[in-house]
Formats: structure tokens, sequence, C-alpha cells
């Protein structure tokens, strides 16, 4: 089974990564750029059928490695 | 509008860290995980209304800053 997660950065937490794109675009002369924000992707291939379980075990990895939940929000999808 | 870009290192190119995310997961007693990919997230606010322009305006981003298009794929979402 594929599980998609999405590690991005809570609203308030300051991204300056997506400033520097941000500027970045500016820079190149694109127009009517607002807000940038940059996260992280990750798939994952995993052997575990079953969703309930593959969900419970992804949260698991989410928690423990893929996220630091103090400053980033995950989401994840699978199928 | 919204517009949410995932950049991924396209098949068959060597993916460091996502090698690391996996090393890591098993490390952590996590069983069953097979390859793992790790990309790029990007969430633009851009000015432009007109979905057809939007469209147009975020892929001469992603082939001029946002994706290496020599090693990376992108995908677009509008909305």
């Amino acid at each position: 089974m594929k599980a998609r997660v999405h590690v991005t950065l809570k609203n308030g937490v300051l991204d300056p990564q997506g400033k520097a794109i941000g500027n970045a675009l500016a820079g190149l002369g694109f127009g009517g750029v607002g807000d940038v924000r940059q996260g992280k992707f990750i798939e994952l291939d995993i052997a575990e059928t079953d969703a309930a379980k593959a969900r419970e075990q992804v949260e698991q990895m989410c928690k423990r490695l893929l996220a630091n939940t103090v400053i980033e929000n995950y989401s994840i999808e699978l199928g």
C-alpha cells in the first residue's frame, strides 16, 4: 500500500524557505504572488494492506520521525 | 487562488533523503517499509483568478525556479 504524507509548517510559524521562493519569484518577474509556504512530501511503500492499520502505522511514523509536531502539521493519504 | 505544487524526483534518480528516512524508520522498529521517496510541496497564493492563466503561470514558475526538470517532475493543483 502506498502512503503519501504532507508535512507543513503550522500557521504562524515563520517559513524562511517559502519567503525565499516568494522573493525569487518576484525577482524573476512573476507578479501577484502572495504568501508562499514550503513543506515536505513523503511517499512510502508499506507492506500493511489493512487501511486502518496502515493509517495507524503511518501516524506513528509521523509523530516519531517524519514531523516535528511542535511546529509542523502532517496529513496522510493512503491508496 | 491557491496553487499546490508537488516536486518529486524522477524514477531512477537516486533519493538519498528518502533512503535515510527508510533506514531511520527501520531503526525505530517500523517493519514492512519498502521504498521511501521524499519530495517538496509548495503552496502559493496567486492573484490570478482565471484557472487556465493561473496554471500557465505556475507551470512557468515550476520550469524556471521550483523544479529542476532534468531530474524532477512537478504536478500542479489549483483551487
